[in-house]
């Protein structure tokens, strides 16, 4: 592989510093979800902590490393899962954060910004204009301006996801397996070490695609530690900025978005990113918002989870393409779980009416 | 502490026989419930997993002993989660798992109990006649009868809860934290480790009370490991025997249920098991329905959880008692979220009508 900006022995001190409640999430495999999408999927959950999304692994990386020195202010835009993670990153370490969102952002997302005592500054247009005001404030500040996806231990911290895929891909390798079997002492040991997973290793990992510092991160890893494992990246067609720019290998811009997906609903790729990009993914698709809904749904009645729809692009790409995945194993990460309850409801609950009985 | 039935030293051993994807679940604090129940309040998840409940801890301990020694096929009653988990831990070691069970179970985990392959009876009555008939099916083929929260296996599974509880306290200690800011080289870093974590650690945890197993598990290992702690066990007003029991000192059964937590409906407690709760236990409560409900909807709306009632017991003894909580830090073990659909659409849509933007 070539170089990315990306660094794995970086990625493996990131873990060190990075709070333990964002590290070693759930991997399982989802059998309840199979027969509906035709294959085997695994479910790497980053909703079960304080910020309901991956975004903590990024943050704690950021925060740790301006609290050893450097300005104890900073400033970032965030769709909300960003700013919301930055404001619990910070606030622990005595941090002044200052978060910069648009005003159409999911409002309990900015709730939580809010209670988590980070300033919320509003901008009356969409994420792209909230970065460039966060900038702003940032040079008129002179504080810190923290770039999802172009700083790098946004990546970094994300990439840490990847190093716990890599570990669970080794524990569950046939060799291991049949180690196991060989030590074991009776025939019947021997076969529960055959048995223990009735599944083959995961083949392929979905990772939602909107600024890159998830999809650099666990792609870099992936390449760089199980490159046989297939990384495709997922963003909304009314959101295609990065995954048109991944295809054309040049930055593509777009004047509007029109998804759900708020938190991948960017427009300007950041050129950099998209060069990591190039070198660690195996793919980038496009799916439509009926398959977001649909995979929310599916997440809701047959895995319990509630998802924003950024974390539903996976399931959403296996709905789309059932061939590709048929019989396959693959690993969704749930990226993130911050829903305003009306606009949730409103989406999942086109599903069939219930039956009262 | 007098000597219950479980032992510490097995715990740690059945902790190496588990299958980590039931293990180091995540135990966060979700602050955004906090308003509404005027305490700090961890959430112990135990439902991301392939069985979406607590039970697969236990299950793993029986299956893994029973694939080394003893017979290939067994039968346990269930309400539903039991059933499921020890399905999986039977399919995985070629076990032969048969399930009874009321059919007024809830579908979904009946659903999911012969998706995994095990041989499923229904009876026409509640819980109790189920365990009556899987005893009847053991002594006739002669087969190796799972009886929840008596079989220690069951108890010393779920306790591995409490080791990891314990862990998490350990390493929130104030002392340790005190230890980490001398070692800080800085005043900044000292300042990091005093900040970390804004909330004093736990002091109480919530547990789900039915059979016992977890409640004596977890209990068993909190008392013996951090006294301090404690151990409040919540069971529905309409499933009152083991809580009545706890408090008279003596079995005490009920001749009906009425609760839609079906998790913990049983009428005739176990007296090896209400030994060991007199032993651990400091506190056994009562919650009203309508609790439940509101707990479940704190759940959803506020941590983006879909739990199953006895997984809101926690939260709804807050709820009816906050006076006792107010100020403190409550870890509530969510242990299961298998719901059917249609029943949870009913209880949870009760809140506010969605606001139609």
């Amino acid at each position: 592989m070539q170089q990315t900006r990306l660094d794995t022995d970086r990625i493996r001190a990131a873990r060190r510093v990075i709070d333990p409640v964002f590290l070693g999430t759930p991997l399982y495999r989802c059998e309840a979800l199979e027969p509906g999408l035709g294959c085997a999927v695994s479910i790497k959950l980053e909703t079960a902590n304080p910020v309901r999304s991956f975004k903590g692994r990024g943050t704690e990386v950021v925060a740790s490393l301006l609290a050893e020195r450097g300005p104890r202010a900073v400033v970032c835009a965030s769709a909300g899962n960003l700013g919301q993670a930055l404001a619990w990153s910070g606030r622990g370490r005595g941090l002044d954060v200052t978060v910069v969102a648009s005003r159409f952002a999911t409002a309990a997302k900015l709730d939580r910004i809010r209670a988590l005592g980070a300033g919320l500054e509003l901008v009356d247009g969409d994420h792209e204009l909230a970065r460039e005001r966060a900038a702003e404030i940032a040079r008129y500040d002179g504080i810190r301006l923290v770039e999802d996806s172009l700083d790098i231990e946004t990546c970094e911290g994300a990439a840490t996801i990847g190093l716990e895929l890599v570990e669970a891909l080794e524990q569950a390798k046939p060799g291991e397996q049949a180690k196991q079997a060989d030590l074991a002492e009776t025939a019947e040991q021997a076969q529960t070490a055959d048995l223990a997973d009735p599944a083959p290793p995961f083949d392929a990992v979905l990772i939602a695609l909107g600024g890159g510092a998830m999809a650099t991160g666990v792609g870099h890893v992936l390449k760089a530690l199980a490159p046989g494992v297939e990384v495709i990246c997922v963003q909304p067609l009314g959101a295609p900025a990065m995954t048109r720019s991944w295809h054309e290998r040049r930055v593509v811009t777009t004047d509007s978005t029109d998804t759900i997906a708020d938190g991948v609903a960017g427009r300007h790729p950041i050129p950099a990113v998209l060069d990591d990009l190039l070198l660690v993914a195996d793919d980038a698709v496009l799916v439509q918002e009926a398959s977001i809904i649909a995979g929310m749904r599916m997440l809701l009645d047959h895995a319990g989870l509630v998802v924003e729809p950024s974390a539903a692009l996976g399931i959403a790409a296996i709905l789309e393409d059932r061939d590709r995945f048929a019989g396959r194993h693959v690993v969704t990460i749930v990226c993130g779980g911050n829903v305003d309850g009306d606009a949730y409801r409103r989406w999942v609950g086109a599903a069939p009416v219930p039956h009262k009985a």
